[in-house]
């Protein structure tokens, strides 16, 4: 694998993410929630360093197993098996069941491969979906990280982050 | 409030208790899942730092709202009605509702007022609840940080980290 080529990400700058993100759900007065794979939680974390988060954010599923992308996020099993768990249309149905399961009036999730197994030809390490779900539909943008596990998935947790603030409005 | 008297928590240190359960789930032959309140999904990212954590971690709930306990981890509602949705039987509730939903063998759970608003005189903030169970039943126990919110959700991940290392055996 090539060297990480990705900029520094500190927490600062994904503290402010994530309150920029708080703020639109409140001007907006829009509930989120999130159905993460790769990054394992990181969103979450994330979003509820803020204080008050809880008035926005109802929760989110962490689907590290298929079972639990199937059994908690209704995302239908053959998808998983026709697309894999890596792929644009699982994200976008981890996306829509997460807003759907929690309530929400936005979903969103990201799933992907962090490494350093479980790459191979056509989804290498580092090949990551992100999908945003509401009441008028969804979409969804794919990634290619080349930093390490614990690299791949902050990279990650910022791509989710940052789609759900474009979503809200916000830009980035 | 007083100052944060919680010795400095770095990064290093949680890594290892989360390489320590992962150790151990693996030397056990055992899967784990979790139920994440206050912590938000750290506990989640902190266990999925280790290559290979998808081999025995099967995913978590972040059930940040209420709704999200009843809903996700059979929470009974009636249990948040009686003793809150910070109680030793609602993190019960929860580690056995992670464990049955996603089909696990541990179930690990937390739920706590990270602050700084959510407290009262009877459950100041900092006030947490860790609890895990398995088969044979549960343990849960109570703790009151005094740190800021993010020191409070930290040492509630650690809580987490090190009831679930003691009950596959590892102590800490």
């Amino acid at each position: 694998m090539s060297a990480p080529d990705l900029p520094e990400l500190d927490h600062a700058a994904l503290a402010a993410l994530a309150a920029r993100v708080g703020e639109l759900c409140r001007a907006a007065g829009l509930s989120i929630a999130l159905g993460e794979s790769c990054t394992g939680g990181l969103v979450g974390h994330l979003l509820t360093e803020v204080p008050g988060a809880s008035d926005y954010l109802r929760g989110g599923v962490v689907a590290y197993a298929d079972g639990a992308k199937v059994a908690l996020l209704d995302v239908p099993a053959v998808t998983i098996a026709e697309h894999g768990a890596v792929s644009a249309q699982v994200a976008i149905a981890m996306a829509a069941g997460a807003r759907t399961r929690l309530g929400a009036d936005v979903g969103a999730a990201v799933t992907g491969i962090a490494g350093p197994g479980g790459g191979s030809v056509q989804k290498p390490v580092g090949s990551t979906y992100v999908a945003v779900a509401d009441g008028a539909g969804s979409v969804v943008r794919r990634y290619l990280w080349h930093g390490d596990r614990s690299a791949n998935k902050t990279a990650s947790a910022r791509a989710t982050l940052e789609l759900l603030l474009e979503r809200l409005g916000g830009g980035t």
